[in-house]
């Protein structure tokens, strides 16, 4: 046993939607989460950025006294896991390794990504997949509308114009995918906010996947075969930023509701 | 008679739409336009930072041998406009100042101001306005959506269901004001490209305000004053970029048009 709590960290707090299938997942477990908010968003920056972020994000978590670290970020997922799997001894997960495993094990025949403008040029879903089943077709859809409206809430009133915008939006971006793939990879972290209205979009045969959900049942395995789970005595849930602005704590509140504290820390000392 | 060109610095590529109402003003001047897409959105970073890498393009524009600056950047105004003028001896015109004299002597009674969060939050046109006439009431609203939609081309094609989240976005943030405001500021370089949807909403007796307007008019009175126009002689319009991605050049191409070259070029060497 190890109770210990788990590290997780993203260039800002669309992570959070993270966080929240690792509680799903593992309902004992002590959570540090670190969002990078003074460097947000990682997605602009240069890849040797991102990878010594994502260091000094782990370094902080690891002072913490984490057991195992989770890497919110799709950005700092796609460059920075090897480096820091080699540089730190203990269990690290991302958001894309457990997705694509989780998609090439399902074998659909046609697989739609969506995130960001950056993450869709990586194509680092789509030659991940490929490379290990290629028998499945990939296609991706940049949607950058899509943060700024999760952002403002547009998901939260149904009768709001904001609502009918996104409605409007999601048609936009998925018109042209829909009745044609089996499979569609949420590839953003706060699209997840949006399941229900890309789902009803889209259509009921055709499965939605989150990438938080994947790397949270990854980890869950991990956890177990080490023995390495808590038994929830004296859990507790804490958030750092690097930056905390008025928009943060927003945001923050629209994910998570009321009651969490923020706490802003400068993590270059730690 | 001077035949140099005129300068113009940005974040980004937004400020294009006021180099277009420069060329309006000032038919017969060459330009050089620099986008600092490298250290894009200035309004994320710090005051020092934005200062900072204001003097490096104003450095970078001078070694262009202009003979004018104008800051089309609302970030860049706020904090490095008092910083430009003492450092550099040549005609530096920014977004604000002539947007707030504009404003003030016009005396309406009530204002809106429209902008990124970041610009609404510093309340800077807020402050300026009311200090040139305390008689102006100012309301602001910060529009975070309409950035990526109009980078994503909503206003082009009015068939769209694109346009008509674009539609149901301007609704939404500015549906409280309607009826109430006799005057908008488009706060924020990329709102020109979207003025008729936003004309349209909030109605016929409605002045929208347009800060490259009143800055190239601005400068259209400087240079006339100092006899420094020029007579249109081997004009040219060059322009620079710090960062060239593909997204640049289809936000670029979505401003002006086909046609126009783009350089990318690294101004910390000069």
């Amino acid at each position: 046993m190890d109770r210990r709590p788990i590290g997780i960290f993203d260039s800002g707090v669309g992570g959070l939607t993270v966080l929240k299938q690792v509680v799903r997942f593992l309902p004992n477990e002590s959570i540090i989460y670190l969002g990078d908010t003074k460097h947000l968003p990682y997605g602009d920056k240069s890849k040797d950025a991102v990878i010594r972020f994502s260091i000094e994000n782990t370094k902080f978590l690891i002072s913490q006294d984490v057991k195992a670290i989770v890497i919110a970020c799709n950005s700092a997922s796609s460059v920075a896991t090897p480096v820091l799997k080699e540089k730190f001894n203990l269990p690290i997960v991302d958001v894309i390794e457990p997705t694509v495993e989780c998609v090439a094990s399902d074998s659909p025949k046609s697989v739609l990504v969506i995130g960001t403008i950056r993450t869709i040029r990586s194509k680092v879903f789509n030659s991940k997949i490929t490379s290990l089943n290629s028998n499945i077709s990939v296609s991706d859809r940049a949607c950058p509308v899509f943060v700024p409206m999760v952002e403002e809430g547009a998901f939260i009133d149904k009768d709001s114009d904001l609502y009918k915008a996104l409605e409007k939006t999601i048609s936009h971006y998925l018109a042209d995918f829909k009745g044609k793939v089996d499979s569609v990879i949420m590839g953003c972290t706060h699209y997840p906010l949006i399941r229900d209205e890309i789902a009803s979009f889209i259509g009921d045969g055709v499965k939605l996947i989150d990438p938080g959900e994947c790397s949270a049942i990854k980890l869950k395995e991990i956890l177990e075969q080490n023995e390495m789970l808590s038994d929830g005595y004296h859990k507790f849930t804490k958030l750092y930023v690097t930056d905390l602005s008025e928009r943060t704590r927003e945001v923050v509140k629209m994910i998570m509701g009321n009651g969490i504290e923020i706490e802003e820390v400068n993590i270059s000392e730690t």
